[in-house]
């Protein structure tokens, strides 16, 4: 078996913190000698140890001249946990193998840096498997490289690009497979993002329900030791303190006016006025700045349409139904474009049946 | 070998007739003497011999005590040419096995009587393979059996549902894949059916044309000695009759107007008006009446809409670009619904890539 065997395999482990690691990375790490694997980890959430830890203590003294495969570059600095590079010499690893640098300009390489010097080779692959080290953590490399969260945008429509009808009626139009699918998408995010519109005219909650959630008994269990943040948008303050969000759990509320003081229990962030919202950017990186690394919007066609026009969505996730809605129902989001050389293109990257109804993943091309 | 295994390979034989069989259905057949294929065929075009006659010919002698796989039920009336069923008690087949019965309600049956009364042996196969062969001659089997022809709505849109920008700008928003796969749909159908709008924006000619279109030579061939009828429906007479779609090949043109005396080189039907258009449920039985199986729409959301709200469609095909053009975009079709009940269900048959595009089949549930 080849290195590529290997990392699959730690890449396979590290997705089992999907749901959980927030607002860590998510890690995979196998412990290889002679061809044996002798330890396997995954890292399972923040504080606990990482996945390099988990595999080392499993392998015990065969970590002795074995070759590890971790997903990500071993940390050099102490953080919750130890350094996983010291773990990795002290155990007497004499290969490492990794999927992807650290993504944090200013550690990255210092990991393999401390390895090296203690005689230690250091492989990072490229090519396939990198890519997919990178796509799990699509959200903390943007953060650490960027200072901003990876935003994906959910939206549910009619085959002809409708939400809702023009009276504002509104139902679940897509099927029990497309809701346990957007459960997941809840789940493995940092936040999700929601308007004033949507949780007052639909009632939402927009947590995620354990009962809807089509996950292993434990990873549903790490799952909802850490529910995503959910966070409103509401620039006027509309929303009643009363409302169901605000029962449901923990809310962030963002808004442009002077928060009320007398709701202690719920968290309020001010923020500048930028066309009739909060100024989207701006919260995107305060968002950032509390770890968040990968967040979710849930939205009406206003609030999806206004970051979609500031360029701020990384991925669409369009849950399509069989049916039209007609020409009269609501568009899929509030994008005015007057001329075809502005429409927004979009690499459509998979469409996949979820029963009778289908997932698209698209991503804008950046201008 | 099974029945279903020469019976598949009839059918692919048949397929070779998509595109030149009109009016006639596609058919093939295959011989098989002693486990062995001894003769192939499928029809080609209209006058010319059936697939049964090609697949004796081929066989020769060796028909006799063969078994005979035909997609279609023999004919047993005296048409363009002799009655296959009885070719085939003449060349001593002794038995046949055929895909499905003729769907004429008149004959149905009587090849299968007429051979059953010869001795033959005579098999009728159900399951995939019988539905298949109802698929490949979907429209021939609707004329036969309701009188109407079967109708392909042809739509190209952003993943919004959209088709044109608000001002009637419009392009391409479609590869050449995409684009080659329409000229196939163009070229297998009997009738292409558009607007006036569409000839007048657009300058479209909607033919065949030989250089996009990609077939084998001989299907192409054949094809182009059989281009699709182009209907245009311009129920106030608007489009000016030296516009480039009448200089490229006979149209008909249905209009609730008097048609014009001086045009001898236009045919034109006159139809009662019904919601501003021409009786469009009339017009097909009209174009049923001469022969047309498979009718195509390619028109604008107004013509669309319009046939779509008559649930006159069988089968909507569209193409689905990787971009948004927004919400003041023109819609799919002219589609007025104004509650969620009345939405238009739609069971989606096939999602697949074109290159950059996709391509959704689907079929409107009927109520």
């Amino acid at each position: 078996m080849n290195d590529q065997f290997y990392m699959a395999q730690a890449l396979r482990l590290a997705e089992q913190g999907l749901y959980s690691t927030h607002p860590n990375p998510r890690v995979g790490c196998v412990i290889v000698l002679d061809q044996q694997v002798v330890g396997e980890g995954w890292h399972r959430r923040a504080g606990e140890p990482h996945a390099e830890v988990h595999a080392l203590k499993q392998a015990g003294r065969r970590a002795q001249g074995a070759t590890a495969y971790v997903t990500l570059e071993p940390c050099s600095h102490h953080g919750l946990t130890p350094p996983c590079a010291e773990a990795l010499v002290n155990a007497g690893v004499q290969r490492v193998v990794m999927a992807m640098q650290d993504p944090n300009p200013q550690v990255a390489g210092q990991g393999a840096a401390l390895l090296r010097a203690q005689g230690i080779e250091v492989d990072i692959l490229d090519g396939a498997l990198s890519i997919a080290a990178r796509q799990l953590n699509c959200g903390f490399i943007k953060r650490m490289e960027q200072g901003q969260p990876f935003v994906r945008l959910k939206l549910a429509m009619s085959l002809d690009g409708r939400v809702a009808m023009a009276s504002g009626e509104s139902q679940w139009i897509t099927g029990v497979a497309a809701r346990a699918d957007v459960q997941k998408l809840r789940a493995r995010s940092s936040a999700v993002i929601t308007g004033a519109d949507t949780v007052m005219t639909d009632n939402a909650r927009l947590t995620v329900r354990a009962e809807e959630l089509p996950l292993s008994a434990e990873q549903k269990n790490l799952a909802l030791l850490r529910p995503p943040l959910r966070v409103l948008i509401d620039g006027r303050l509309r929303v009643p303190t009363d409302a169901p969000f605000f029962m449901a759990g923990p809310v962030l509320v963002a808004t442009y006016q002077t928060p009320p003081t007398d709701t202690a229990s719920i968290d309020y962030i001010q923020l500048p006025e930028r066309n009739g919202h909060v100024d989207l950017t701006v919260l995107l990186q305060k968002l950032a700045a509390l770890g968040m690394n990968e967040l979710m919007i849930e939205a009406g066609p206003q609030l999806a349409g206004a970051f979609m026009q500031a360029g701020l969505v990384d991925e669409l996730y369009i849950y399509m139904a069989g049916m039209l809605l007609g020409s009269s129902a609501q568009p899929l989001m509030q994008l005015p474009v007057d001329y075809m050389a502005d429409a927004v293109q979009l690499n459509i990257k998979e469409v996949r049946a979820l029963a009778n109804d289908w997932r698209i993943i698209a991503q804008p091309v950046k201008r």
